[in-house]
């Protein structure tokens, strides 16, 4: 089943009216260098976390991994939620379409659309990220104007290894209070890394900058081309936003760009679906990130979890690890949308663990 | 499983050419304010009759009703049949469309497609009902023409209170013999409000009025819309008619259209498709009501029943109660079709009831 945050005639209608439809699933990967700053992240592989996206990809597209042998895990073991998001993808396909926004390592796929910027991965927003942010944004918004949706609808989703600690870094830098807001990968999360980080971020944020210039100082590629890219495309279909703060921090990120520069953007063709490990995390508050917003966004979240699980590394999905990416939420909410239960989701979870 | 009424080579081959094809689900809502006569109808919530369509439409778009607490039951507490439609939209997504086609409340939803013919509900047919019915019969050969299909075949459904009332006195005003043949929605059906009412309505019709001006006087909106829809859709697709003996009645008037008028038609596209308790109801025989007819459109029931249900107030349905509506005979078919089991079906119902 999928929830709304907030049960409204509006909010439900908004859902149910893509019961049925047909989406395309984008995943958009991106490196930055603020993953190698050691203890930040454990959304990978240790001292592999950079190849995290690449791994993501070859999961997502195929089932099978080509860069290395294993599927990226967290510290502990836990498998990357690309196992979430595949598991569904081989129940009630997608159509898979990726976003290489600058990576370290290129995915070994072929055949599938993955469509190439030409981006660098960012560099260490602790040491000034220096993003060309005008330069991405512009070529998202391009993007966004030559899109041809092949499917009903979108789901736009991310695999960026420290991509809460850029996220975090950028609300602020823009000027919201987002304390206590945002989430992270590790259920015990590595507050003193990751305040350390941001902190040292903004020390490179004036109130002269405008919103591109602080962005480029303490963003990711990523947050930033989705900003455009959702911008542009809101007026030509529904978007969903399938993740947890990050893509709540693109939102914040149009927000603060709609106050400055003038664009056509209809908000009401967006929705947000999140995990319920995101929903009821203790540690962050994706509602709260939403209701910053000066236009209104619908959240939701699937109701998927693992305590039916004969596998107790997947458990630990329900003490707050991992709990998010790869648009593991999305995923699971368009699952429901077309009648796959969560018993059938959790046995082809199970199947794909078993086969590795 | 689905059954043909009779069964033939031409007949199995019509409906196993649409396994596996997606359809769109057309619910045609109306009122007729012969509904108000107290007894004559117990499709919905005493007093609240005419909000039906309304509920229905909410319900069966979202698995919500948003413009009153409880979903439309019949007095004796059975909900509308739009529980087993919404069930099959769970498990197996239509393509949804609504018809407004005069009602008193507008339903609460939004992102659906709702086509609206700026029609108001209809009159008593004892008090003759003043339907323009040339001009809606104009409107649905034009939206016929326009329509397009999103799905590879469309099925037709409606709700409207009283509506076999209104169904068989058009029929009767059109000189068909229909002695026995009509359903109604209670088990004990109240035939003498009925019979009243129908005979009331009668004493308006008179030898020199053509096949409209009856239809004016005794019929409603619904039928005299999908007998021009269906015309003139009839060339372009496969249609599927989903109901009893209402829809059955929006042949028998294209039937007597077509002695009057010329249109092209291709009745080898169409079929009847209708619930079990229909099918082997005592009191009708809507078999027979086909056999009306001077061309041939083949008739299918769904084998689905309640037996095996954990709820007493399901099992109702299975001694007559309700019977039909909403299409719920052709979504069982379509979910037959899809290869839904009615283990499966009956489950989605029951889990959708213990949400209420």
């Amino acid at each position: 089943l999928i929830k709304a945050f907030k049960k409204s005639s509006k909010s439900i209608n908004y859902i149910e009216s893509l019961r049925g439809k047909r989406a395309t699933f984008m995943l958009a990967l991106a490196n930055s260098k603020t993953a190698n700053i050691k203890g930040i992240s454990q959304a990978g592989i240790d001292g592999l976390l950079h190849l995290t996206p690449t791994l993501d990809c070859e999961f997502l597209a195929t089932g099978s991994i080509f860069s290395i042998d294993e599927i990226a895990k967290t510290d502990s073991g836990i498998p990357s939620p690309a196992l979430i998001t595949r598991a569904i993808h081989e129940l009630n396909p997608f159509n898979l379409e990726f976003l290489d926004l600058g990576i370290e390592k290129k995915p070994k796929i072929e055949y599938f659309d993955i469509f190439d910027f030409k981006l660098k991965p960012s560099d260490r927003i602790d040491e000034n990220a220096k993003i060309d942010s005008r330069s991405i944004f512009e070529k998202a918004i391009n993007f966004a104007n030559d899109y041809e949706l092949k499917s009903d609808y979108l789901i736009v989703a991310e695999t960026i290894p420290s991509g809460t600690t850029t996220a975090e870094a950028s609300a602020k830098a823009l000027g919201y209070d987002t304390k206590g807001l945002y989430a992270s990968s590790f259920s015990k999360a590595p507050k003193d890394i990751k305040r350390k980080t941001i902190d040292r971020a903004l020390l490179n944020i004036s109130n002269d900058l405008d919103v591109f210039d602080r962005l480029s100082s303490v963003s990711d590629n990523m947050l930033i081309f989705y900003a455009g890219f959702i911008i542009g495309l809101s007026k030509k279909c529904r978007v969903i936003l399938a993740g947890g703060t990050q893509l709540a921090t693109v939102l914040l990120i149009i927000n603060s760009i709609l106050k400055e520069d003038k664009f056509t953007f209809s908000p009401e063709n967006l929705a947000l679906i999140t995990t319920k490990w995101i929903y009821e995390d203790k540690h962050s508050d994706i509602e709260a990130l939403l209701e910053l917003l000066d236009f209104e966004v619908f959240g939701y979240y699937s109701d998927f979890d693992f305590s039916k699980s004969r596998f107790d590394i997947l458990k630990k999905y329900d003490s707050g690890e991992a709990k998010e990416g790869v648009g593991a939420g999305g995923a699971l909410g368009y699952a429901s949308l077309n009648g796959i239960s969560n018993e059938s989701i959790l046995e082809s979870i199970e199947n794909i663990l078993e086969r590795f």
